[in-house]
């Protein structure tokens, strides 16, 4: 079963802790909004600009993304959680 | 009797928990936004973009689509409880 | 006496429980906004797009629609109450 | 002593309860916004579209118009009570 | 010593209350926001439309206008007390 | 050591009171926002209009300026105090 | 590693104190929002205009820039924290 985001939507899957830790990100302690490690598994078309033409999202299927913990909304895919973000709750794409 | 949306507004009709749970999507247990199931029965004609040319809607009757659990505005259509969603509230249209 | 309503404004006349009852529509029980069914009298000439265009409103005299119940300024023409809405307030036309 | 408007200002002064009365337009009871009559006595020259063009208002003076109760700001002119409103706070205009 | 307001600011000098008897301007006693008159003594450039060109103010030096009670950033020049309003602030300009 | 002010900002320094009252501006005594006097030390390129277009600033390096007086960020630069505007917080240019 | 960042985001990292203190900037003791000094590391593309035409940021990798203290979201890369800021929150470039 598949879910194909709508809009500038992303499905993304969070990492584990442990596949965070060896990727070298830590959250810190402060009270800032940390961000957390995901893997995109689809992307919508994208969002249209003010002349109605679709803008494509920065991120593909298979990056390794960086979020805001508090974004998106949680959905379960064959027993697995996934969460549906929008492009810019997207901080950055972790490369290497 | 049929209702037809007007502009960037979708008819849907809640898909039942039994339904929901064979096509694999279950709420999790979170105090975050949970996404809800639900067929489209009937869409706009699709939101003005800047120019006042229609944008088409991302979904058709039939699709089986993902939409935040408080969004839309409940109506009874022949004794059937129904929502009329914006397309902005769907999250992303469930294939396979 | 007649109203003509300016910019994207609607001009409509609740339609009565009873005929509401034969129109199908029953307004469920949640705390959502719960729509109602009411008839077009007279609609504005529309909303001007970014170009300054008119764009004509969806909906025209005499449709039966749905729209929030909270919705619009009250009015009394003729003896009878009506209701100013935005075409922004309308759900849907309501067919067959 | 005359005013000239701004923009999309337009002066209105009420019509008084009889004259209201004899329109036929009386105000209902219920805690929504209720409109009130008003005579146009003076037009700005108008919105601004996007483009820079001016978009002429769609009410002329002497027009009977309605508007919301709690809209525009109160002016004394040659001893007499006037109003200044937006054209936006205008509901529609009577006629016949 | 002069002010040269940017953008579409207005530097206005309010009138005396004698002054504004004799123009036959009285504010009324509603709880509504109560216009003032004022002398505009230098505008600015003007606002930007979308496409950056300037839209020149609708006042000059010299006009007469009426602006909302509590708008506004008051300012001593040579000792006399002036305001600087923005244009959008501006409700009309008084005329004969 | 200087500093580059990016799009729309300014970098100020305010003047000293005694300067400020040979300057003729005195900031009166009531509840509103007070404006400051200032003078320019560098600017940013500007903002983009909705074309992607800079428009310049409407203030110079050297100008003496006005602003609100709870505008702005401080900044110490080479031991005095400087603060950053944005174009928008500035009232206007004092001439003479 | 290395994290890309999205539209108009700039991956930076704080300045330590000292380094601070040599480039002379120093934080006031006002209430007020208090820049903080950062190299950039890496820049996003850039936002897009409205007809989707990429602005690139006004800063590039090695700048030394001034942002407001409480911007952007921390994340440690390699050991090391870092900030994800958006062009925005940037107030201006550290020269000489």
């Amino acid at each position: 079963m598949k879910i194909r985001p709508l809009g500038d939507r992303i499905l993304v899957k969070r990492l584990e802790s442990e596949e965070r830790t060896k990727g070298g990100i830590i959250i810190p302690d402060s009270a800032k909004e940390k961000p957390i490690e995901a893997k995109v598994v689809s992307v919508g078309p994208g969002k249209r600009d003010d002349n109605g033409k679709l803008v494509e999202p920065g991120v593909k299927a298979g990056d390794r993304i960086l979020f805001g913990k508090y974004s998106g909304t949680e959905v379960k895919l064959d027993g697995e959680e996934h969460l549906i973000l929008r492009e810019e709750d997207i901080l950055g794409v972790i490369e290497g």
